[in-house]
């Protein structure tokens, strides 16, 4: 190997990695490890420890469900190894499986963490409106017509700071002191038979993305209307929101800093 | 079942159905059926069994190797029941891995076979030309210089009628009785990090797309020039092109009748 001179190679100080991957969730329960589950943080850290010989603990940049895509997630781990960037990235991409892949791979400061230090997350909902099923992109089949124009007026509606305890699961509201969320940017867009919310924000409550999907499709059906959103910010009545759109039509688009 | 009630009922004649359908080969011996092994007619045929309750043969427009994907792939299939196109596809759908999907059904002239009926055919070999690899699309890896404008320019020698020869594997060579075959079109195409081979012929030998793809790669690369590829045609020397590329990058686009 061409790197395996690195291998236990301990460098003098403490480093903190800043690392893109990109991994489909398909076969994952999430990204956060779990005993006895397969996810995609137990597969890194193996392979880390299968590159530098030493147990290693990442920290992601958010929790994803299970099924949930990523085509850019950073975590940061601290490491005590020689090894250069550039060699970690290609021997651990000869380690992981073929659905989980390093991007990228830099020194960060070492007060830089994936998660706290995140300022804006961008998030994909992907929609395939064609009449059959894609087999080649994992996507939420809804094989009906979307009225795309009302669905982007709907949408500029989740723009700006508001309470989004009506967008968030139950067992989501519990872990947070606030539902108050900045979304910066809310687009949909329709390319070649699929249809995509493109949803960007300063942090997420739980299955919010999924849950605001849920009402643009509700909406789209005639069984949300914009004064539901507006009375869902006010009274955070989850019944005034929509259904929430399973996990695989979900990717983790970027993660900025 | 919405269309139990279809089941077994002859009907008095019987029906020849020209059927697409999509697949992503990743988890399949190729096309045709094989003994012990998993196979895209040997799904298909298991769920025409489930949904009709008795034993089907399909006959695809052409064999395609093992990890090959189809966006439109036709088979042609004669029944003797009475079940409507639009519920069988539905059935069918229901009964299909995920990876599997019918795209439409129509009832077709007796004499229709999807093989020998075909016109021509359209192959798109995909090329992942960003630094790491994809997760979400089967693609061949290729992180080096595409010179685009080259691999347009020589793409174009291999329209017309010619004898491909020595752009076929050899075990392909004895199976038919003339390797002169007629290309339409060939395009190259970049598409945010992927480029892209379409080529659309009336018919291809074996291994036909995958070695003129990995030819046009040995161009990029300076180890096969133009005169190489005509030579290749008068001598049908196997070593004037280049390598045959990997199975998963390519993908059969349609079939024309």
């Amino acid at each position: 190997m061409h790197n395996i001179h690195y291998a236990g190679r301990a460098c003098r100080k403490m480093r903190n990695l800043k690392i893109f991957c990109s991994f489909s969730g398909a076969n994952y329960h999430g990204f956060q490890r779990q005993p006895e589950l397969p996810t995609v943080q137990g597969e890194i850290e193996l392979a880390f420890n299968k590159v530098i010989g030493a147990e290693v603990s990442i920290a992601g940049c958010s929790r994803t469900d299970a099924g949930v895509h990523a085509c850019r997630f950073c975590f940061s781990t601290y490491i005590k190894n020689a090894i250069p960037c550039e060699n970690l990235t290609r021997a651990l991409n000869g380690r992981l499986p073929p659905d989980i892949v390093i991007l990228s791979c830099e020194e960060a400061d070492k007060s830089f963490n994936a998660r706290f230090s995140a300022k804006s997350k961008e998030y994909i909902y992907l929609i395939n409106n064609k009449r059959q099923r894609d087999v080649f992109m994992q996507s939420y089949h809804y094989p009906y017509d979307l009225n795309i124009e009302l669905l982007r007026k709907t949408a500029q509606l989740f723009i700006g700071r508001h309470d989004f305890a009506a967008f968030c699961r139950s067992e989501g509201l519990k872990e947070v002191s606030s539902t108050v969320r900045e979304i910066y940017s809310f687009n949909v867009k329709e390319n070649d038979g699929f249809a995509e919310f493109i949803v960007r924000g300063n942090a997420f409550l739980y299955n919010m993305v999924r849950i605001m999907a849920g009402t643009l499709i509700y909406v789209n059906e005639g069984k949300r209307t914009a004064g539901d959103i507006l009375e869902a910010f006010k009274t955070g009545g989850r019944e005034k929101a929509g259904k929430t759109l399973p996990p695989y039509g979900l990717y983790l688009n970027d993660v900025f800093y």
